[in-house]
């Protein structure tokens, strides 16, 4: 299905140049000036908005972020050893059956503000702590970082994590959006839709590459383990995660801006920028051997590391912030609806007669 | 995406004439002759199974029907109003995290084995009972059937249920179907890409429909009601549910077939087969009013209503079914895999400039 357009969209617009746009705002401006609770409304609503409608937003987001005890309870029946991400779905869904007779736009609003909380308790519950309650005094990135790492983190180190929720909020047709589309275009509700979504983003071709990004870098270790660790991979036919992406062909302009993210954090934090160093000689690297780009799973994992992230939790990151992305296209969807039901070539055998079992 | 041909299949094929093949056997062969466990196999393998494998493939089944304690628990943090197909996807999803390590073809297997335990337990946990452990002496059909009513069938109830089953097993690129194969082409595992499915089931726009039907064939009650009934609908703007289909246009095989066996399994129960008139009159004026041909969940709700299953268990069933098809084309989209990831068309914004919140 590369190259075929299934749907008309006024969300986000990939040119032919590579550069990214949210309903129109570069998102190169986005980074540099907006808030993430600005992206999400802009994403949502259409327009960037106005002080009142963003209090209305934020106050709406914060009052939400709870999650009912029935949902931990239901998240300590799984396994120990259980995938965050298989975690996260199961909570999902079943914060969607508690909700399921809300009204959408109630559903819709709950869903985004309750993720964060889902994402860094899934992260927890997996190694044996308690769940950690939201704080309703603090913006999208300080709530959700505090969580995850539990202590308080630095303004810049909020306004650091805030930039790489911005980069994660939207993408187009990504296979998790797409996913979320075809189940909205049955009539089945967000969180269903939304169920479906993060069961697509845990593919390993889609929303696992910044996991596995962040476990090569460290298992390199130095920039001069990039380019061997390379070749004897690329020799065995192994797929490198981080990299290429089906659109950004010579440059993702989200890892561009995550990389200078990712300097300046290091910076920052005051260490030998040793990560930074590894991560811009494996982009080299790859480069050189194989003219693909690294791409934002690539670059949002170190920052990530740098923030003190345990690693399993970026996919479901990725979850917390793109389920903006999936609300919006829900409702787009819904608003222009005809049920995804493509046709297939059927290559298989004509006109067989059943006989019974003893005669086989 | 109406007429785009996004997959080749060598799985079912539904012909221009309407007629419908599982792997090159007529629907209507299989119905009359073949056994639910026989057409699993044949969806899942490609040819019918000779006796040992048969005999291989259904103690498979027998010996993974049951489902770990902790799901059910998990299924009780469920509220009580909760809709079964939410609490369906929930524990599947809740499997498939504890199945997560397990090797894929074993993950396949459990699935389909334990959908129809999930499913007969997703009803009875709404209805506040406790859990029914499934029979491992007995065909697919008699276990879940038994199941759901809490009492043992005759062999021609069985043998009635079997027959729908099999109705349900598979149908190309549906929108479930759909979704389990976007899902499968990110490489996550078949418990991420069923778990989709289920999320697109719910939808009215497709599972949904049977249980819709059976609501208003009792809210008809008399075959004189179906026309009134209708009129008003339909001058009201409104859908009626179980008519219509994207693929048939005059005549679903499966409904033709389905409404036999209604006609067959009330002559059985001797009852005055007031339940056969009022769906063939609907069927009837339907067709007179709009030339919409009645499809398989029409014909379907009714069997299911003679066989005293809940109403809520119509779509449950319907995914217990269809789990088969689903895990089918997830293996067919693995064997030749490329990331379903669609364009789109941007029909939104461009080259809009970020102003701070203060200054709109």
């Amino acid at each position: 299905m590369y190259g075929v357009a299934v749907a008309e969209t006024a969300i986000s617009r990939i040119a032919a140049d590579g550069s990214l746009s949210y309903r129109g705002y570069a998102i190169k401006d986005l980074f540099e000036r907006a808030s993430f609770e600005e992206c999400a409304f802009l994403i949502l609503e259409g327009h960037l908005p106005n002080r009142e409608e963003l209090d209305t937003f934020v106050s709406g987001l914060h009052s939400r972020r709870k999650v009912p005890k029935n949902v931990y309870r239901l998240m300590e029946e799984l396994p120990p050893t259980s995938d965050p991400m298989d975690i996260l779905r199961t909570a999902v869904s079943g914060v969607g059956a508690a909700e399921a007779l809300l009204p959408a736009k109630e559903q819709e609003y709950s869903l985004i503000a309750k993720m964060p909380t889902l994402v860094a308790n899934c992260c927890r519950i997996v190694r044996g702590m308690d769940a950690v309650e939201p704080r309703d005094d603090v913006n999208e990135a300080e709530n959700l970082l505090h969580m995850l790492t539990g202590r308080r983190p630095d303004s810049f180190e909020v306004w650091a994590f805030e930039r790489e929720l911005i980069l994660y909020l939207e993408h187009d047709l990504n296979a998790s959006t797409f996913t979320v589309r075809v189940v909205a275009s049955t009539l089945a509700d967000v969180y269903a839709a939304s169920t479906a979504g993060i069961a697509a983003l845990k593919g390993p071709l889609h929303g696992g590459a910044n996991e596995a990004s962040m476990r090569m870098m460290l298992e390199i270790g130095s920039p001069e383990g990039a380019m061997p660790y390379l070749k004897e991979k690329l020799s065995q036919g192994r797929k490198i995660m981080g990299f290429g992406h089906r659109i950004y062909k010579t440059v993702d302009p989200r890892a561009q801006l995550s990389k200078d993210m990712l300097k300046r954090l290091l910076a920052h934090k005051g260490g030998d920028g040793r990560l930074y160093r590894v991560a811009e000689e494996l982009e080299r690297a790859m480069w050189e051997l194989k003219r693909i780009p690294a791409n934002l799973d690539f670059y949002a994992a170190p920052v990530f590391y740098a923030l003190s992230i345990p690693i399993e939790a970026y996919t479901p990151i990725f979850a917390a912030s793109r389920s903006v992305g999936w609300v919006s296209h829900f409702n787009e969807q819904l608003a222009a609806n005809k049920l995804f039901r493509p046709d297939s070539i059927y290559v298989g055998q004509h006109e067989l007669t059943y006989v019974p079992v003893e005669q086989r």
